[in-house]
């Protein structure tokens, strides 16, 4: 694989700004970067939309969209809200797709927390599809279900997705979540064209804080290019984002990081 | 729930040896243990069997055998010989179960380590069947796929036993590892009678390391009555294991441990 397809999701560098990250990634020849909301914020998203644009940069997606459980009616509404504004932002910036995490239960309930992921897609979805943009649910790790995320495994998101039109929501395969999947690689052919979006990663030994224990593609234990051959095989064919939290590498100046994720596509992906 | 199903692994109190958690549970009424190998090997399996015989207390399960996966076949079969001492052990100890811990990939290929896996169970079935031991799959959290064991569903592990005798070969559910899973209610259902022991603890947020995040029933998030129920409701009757790795509970002297526990367990399993 060349690097055409090469996205640079920002939070792989959360120290830099919008701007030097559409810098570096311009400078690297990376066409892509996922854009992360707080840091559309910084700026505002008309500005934010200029820089990519000035810069011959494409947004792949934007992170993110989500968080639909919550303990009361009043605050779910809430939340819906502020979804759709992450949709305008995904529009403005020309980004097909907004990721959802989806949220973790308010308290312990994860099948009601289920639910209310549902019925908040539900909600999202004709202002999205007015709007041309995609909805991507994203499965967690399981190690996020208290905290994060109560949709945990590619067939619980591929199923969710397919109760709504395939035009406007699908699936997020990111490899740090899914790897460990004793049904990933039939999931990946039964989600089809639902895949609107490849994250890739590494898993890091030994684990210490599953939050940020992400590494660059071939630092860990992932058959990166294993689960890259069958996401090729069902068809996908949109840009693949590099995405890691990792203190560390947070450390480094962002046209390193660039480069560096670069090198390790072409090299492991 | 009275205590009379009550098992305190005794990992739970992993400063204190067999006989200081022998005599805490005779104390404090609690009828099992869970007992680890290498609490054993330091008096020895003969002189553990005369503790636990003579204090009145039953071991429920030993933990643990399997790590089947290896990089050569002379350490594969080194392993299985090691499972043959963990099932002589749990023989003589007089507990019915030895918890498989199945094992992580030796290099990257999950799907290899597998392979290992199943190979190495039947190796040892006919060893364990003779021996009157039980083998019990234990899935372990997806967080730990890269460094314990590959098997990390409950739906991987029934179908994995599903491959050999009943009588012989079966899973444990431990809420820890299966709480988050979106089939985790239909799987307890079709694992039924394969079901040989279960485990309970908590999963405490926010999560940091995920090995010593486990805290007492009611301390995290996990519907821990609600996944007895369903426990129940499979016919399962059999010891309800305690099993928590946590720095602080290990602080406190085990006579305190073990009351906790077992309050704990009235309170909240």
């Amino acid at each position: 694989m060349n690097a055409d397809r090469l996205s640079f999701n920002q939070i792989t560098s959360d120290r830099a700004s919008l701007a030097e990250v559409v810098d570096a990634c311009a400078r690297n020849g990376v066409p892509y970067i996922g854009a992360w909301r707080h840091k559309v914020a910084e700026i505002g998203v008309a500005t934010a939309a200029r820089i990519v644009r000035d810069a011959g940069v494409r947004v792949s997606s934007v992170c993110r969209g989500g968080f639909f459980p919550a303990a009361t009616q009043t605050e779910r509404a809430a939340r819906i809200d502020d979804n759709r504004r992450a949709i305008d932002e995904a529009a403005a910036l020309g980004a097909p797709v907004l990721v959802l995490v989806c949220g973790a239960a308010a308290d312990r309930d994860i099948v009601a927390a289920r639910r209310m992921v549902e019925d908040g897609i539900g909600a999202l979805v004709p202002y999205a599809a007015e709007r041309g943009v995609r909805l991507g649910i994203e499965p967690l790790h399981p190690a996020f279900a208290a905290e994060r995320s109560c949709i945990t495994t590619l067939g619980e998101a591929r199923k969710l997705a397919a109760k709504f039109d395939a035009a406007t929501v699908g699936v997020i395969a990111d490899v740090y979540h899914i790897w460990w999947d004793p049904d990933l690689y039939a999931e990946l052919a039964a989600a089809g064209d639902r895949v609107l979006g490849f994250h890739v990663s590494d898993w890091l030994v030994p684990a210490q804080n599953v939050l940020m224990n992400r590494g660059m593609m071939g630092d860990g234990v992932i058959e990166v290019r294993r689960i890259r051959d069958a996401v090729d095989r069902i068809g996908y064919d949109g840009p693949v984002e590099v995405e890691i939290f990792n203190e560390k590498i947070w450390e480094i100046p962002v046209n390193e990081i660039v480069a560096l994720t670069k090198a390790r596509f072409l090299a492991c992906v």
